[in-house]
């Protein structure tokens, strides 16, 4: 009988650990540059959670009678808006402003987003109350209701935000449907100084983390230049970018084909191409094959290939102006680089983009760690005004997973540093006495409090956990006020001793002390 | 225009920081006693949320025939189980063993289970693929399917989890349909021992938050020795138990009325009574008048009042273990003591008991910030097994707010120390470095981003954050290798400097270094 969902998995306690270590970095990291957390709730409306795609909600000619009939108000509002098509009513629901949200009210507003045909991707259920709600599937929505429901807060309001997400995506092994994020966003700044740090704050979380990694900046006003210098209609923009995010993966023949007449995939699947011209190909192709060893010199060759295009030098001054930033910082060319071939997916973008890969032999091509960009046109939605803002998000468990590939965080399923282990269950009252004075010394100690009788059991008990030390006291111990300490870690160091009643009747990595040195021992045995 | 649902919220910079440094705290303490981290998901199956309720399927005769055509394994399983009455056909879910609900596979179960007229507090929905889950409501029930989910964790099994559960309640004031839990436990281990470990991190917990408090412990088996000594049948227990666990808010005398004939309550609705006998009602204000100053006293009144009472015997001998427990450990009686009036409302609670009140002028009666207690019948029941487990949930959200009243966690909405203002703009990357020199020195550090170009207005944001030092540095700075520091929390000292124009201009709490000292400057300004 399979008792867990699909698609969604536990974190056993090793996983916890490690995370808890990794993520408990990045804050302090983002604090140090002065990111306050906050948290939103799992659910949201589902008006609020769709307000930024293409949803649409279709309705019958008889519905929409319905409707204006109900809500008088809505006629005014929703008559320049919709698109009927073969009897059907279209209404975007991004295409109602604020105004005009309110205008309609939230009643008639629910209605209308009941009828949408939601994205698949995100859980959306009706509650009691009767409201469509849903899982918030990512954390950028969320902001952009919170700072319109938040109008105390400061400007620029910098917040960062470590809480799961759900997509009802196709599992895959190591892709689930509920995942966590960890984003960090400036809002209300359009200085690119705040680009920079989101910049420079990865760079250090990534450092200290003991990660090989680049980071690669570019500007999507950068792109528009591509766009001039290619002679791209602003409408394809949309597309190129998208084949130009492939690049790394598939590699600049496939860019190449897919720019043109399209090609065959592995699987014998046909990709269509953009169909653009020779001359087009060869100049995107010309811009994607910059390759400098140096920020200062990436920066030279695309003021020369941009030569005369007016639209590009915004981007060109952007990814300048930030070079500088990241001088004033410190922050070596090695580990930060202008990229102009990397365009981030989202559509949302308008000002500079920057992602973080990994560079690790035990990783392989291991892909972007984290990523953003600017995006000054969306968090202002829910309040009708435009707010600049700019930001990251981490993804939590792919990181997680490069850590623990690379062993940089701990692989351990407890923190505790001692066992006490029971062979006198009449003195149970002086085993605690010794985890109680080991506690009160700041030494994390477990005291065994299963069924098991024997030491063997008991240790293999603290092995299981990798608990480093154990604590062993019998009547002999007792009446002498001594303690016996066992080093665990030895029986691993010594591969010859196989056998665990070896190990203990052997006594290795044991001593003896006397009960009023057993917590300077044992610190020095975990030193 | 609403954004935000009902009975849900946001929380602001300054609750994250002070309930960070809450949580940090109590992981802490739990850690030291080796509990070790894991976290579940979100979603479960609706039959493994409703696997402990009382959750009863109704089909109608025709809709239950037409489960055994579809079904044909479902008929020796359900015909001794299913109740018929007036046509309906009602299964009870938790009467089925794990054989049973294997022996009808998961698809038949669902079907069951989707007839489940389910607990109104549970937020259920079907997901695309069809199978209904549910929001966890609790981390009981996801500690159970856990378990039997890992069979390869080690025995005793003690973790601890910190995440957020969803119920449908009706919203109040305080009272939130998303609120955080944190759940310590203990699987695997019926010794004591494990009971009185959670009392005692509790007890250090709350100690090292800084809270007056009283942890009152008790035992289900002594109050099996009261329904002996008062006559009452088991299966009115937990009728009365829910009476006895009124006794702190409702009072002695209202208890009294609900034990005879009921009474009616404040606003006018009557409290049906369970009309015990005059000397049941003697025998059990008796056993609830008990109040002695010590565990030894305690212990003592309720040997003499259950002398001769078989059924108590257990329950006394449970209390009195825990007593020396806690003596071995050093835990006083003024902080931990035996109160033989707690009852705890579930009804899976099979020995020890406890929970934690807060005792402060300021908070008034605050009621109970944790409570748990021995539940060994319920953890094994998806692996068809005993396994015995004890253990507390934390009302996180009532803890905090308990600690903001007494002002004993930060109140600040940033962890920022530092604030670098702009006084020249085309000094950008001079101020990058004084921030950059400042974080590599261990100082939490914002530089502005904003719009503002006045000092006072920049100063009002770092206010706003309660962020403590300003570093300002203008042209003249600049020129001589200085820096000015400004201590933001002098004009808040001196209450006659109303004004803030008049605080800038005459440099309150403000000196001007060189620039080598800033940072042993500011350092020495923090302490």
């Amino acid at each position: 009988m399979e008792l867990s969902l699909k698609g969604f998995r536990d974190l056993l306690p090793a996983d916890m650990i490690a995370r808890d270590r990794m993520v408990a970095l990045i804050k302090e990291v983002y604090e140090s540059y002065g990111f306050v957390p906050i948290a939103t709730p799992a659910l949201e409306y589902k008006r609020v959670l769709l307000a930024y795609s293409d949803a649409t909600a279709e309705l019958t000619r008889d519905e929409f009678d319905r409707l204006l009939l109900e809500f008088p108000q809505a006629r005014a509002v929703l008559l320049p808006l919709l698109r009927e098509e073969n009897g059907i009513i279209r209404i975007r629901v991004s295409d109602l402003s604020v105004q005009q949200q309110t205008a309609l009210g939230s009643a008639c507003l629910e209605r209308i987003v009941s009828r949408v045909m939601a994205d698949k991707q995100v859980y959306l259920f009706q509650e009691p109350e009767g409201h469509t709600v849903g899982l918030r599937f990512d954390l950028t929505v969320p902001l952009s209701r919170f700072v319109a429901d938040h109008p105390e807060l400061p400007r620029p309001f910098k917040r960062y935000q470590f809480q799961p997400v759900w997509r009802y995506d196709k599992p895959d092994p190591g892709r689930f449907r509920e995942f966590s994020q960890f984003d960090i966003d400036t809002v209300g700044s359009d200085s690119l100084l705040a680009d920079t740090e989101i910049i420079a704050a990865m760079h250090e979380c990534l450092t200290r983390l003991g990660l090989n990694y680049r980071i690669r900046y570019s500007s999507r006003k950068l792109l528009n230049g591509l766009l001039a210098y290619a002679g791209i209609a602003a409408e394809r923009a949309h597309a190129l970018f998208r084949v130009i995010d492939k690049l790394e993966k598939q590699g600049l023949d496939n860019v190449k084909k897919e720019l043109g007449p399209g090609r065959i995939d592995a699987s014998g699947d046909p990709i269509p191409g953009l169909h653009l011209h020779e001359e087009q190909i060869a100049r995107i192709i010309r811009f994607l094959s910059i390759s400098e060893s140096t920020r200062v010199a990436t920066l030279a060759t695309l003021n020369t290939l941009f030569q005369g295009v007016d639209a590009a030098s915004e981007g060109l001054r952007e990814l300048e102006e930030i070079h500088h930033y990241l001088e004033a910082m410190g922050i070596p060319d090695s580990q930060v680089v202008i990229d102009p071939t990397i365009a981030r997916g989202l559509d949302y973008y308008t000002g500079p983009i920057f992602e973080a890969i990994l560079i690790d032999e035990q990783l392989g091509s291991f892909g972007s760690v984290m990523g953003g960009g600017r995006y000054d046109r969306l968090i202002g939605k829910f309040l009708g005004e435009e707010i600049p803002a700019t930001g990251a998000s981490i993804g939590v468990d792919r990181l997680l997973s490069a850590l623990q590939k690379i062993g940089s965080v701990p692989a351990r399923p407890s923190t505790a540093e001692v066992l006490v282990t029971i062979m006198d269950r009449e003195r149970l009252m002086d085993y605690q006495r010794i985890a109680t004075e080991l506690r009160a010394a700041g030494i994390k100690t477990e005291l065994y409090m299963g069924k098991e009788k024997g030491l063997g059991k008991q240790l293999k008990y603290a092995d299981l956990q990798m608990i480093p030390v154990a604590v062993i006291c019998g009547s002999d111990e007792f009446a002498a006020g001594q303690v016996s300490i066992k080093d665990l870690r030895a029986m691993r160091a010594e591969p010859e001793i196989k056998d665990r009643g070896e190990w203990v009747k052997k006594k290795v990595g044991q001593v003896t002390v006397s009960r009023a040195t057993m917590v300077g021992e044992i610190r020095s045995m975990l030193a």
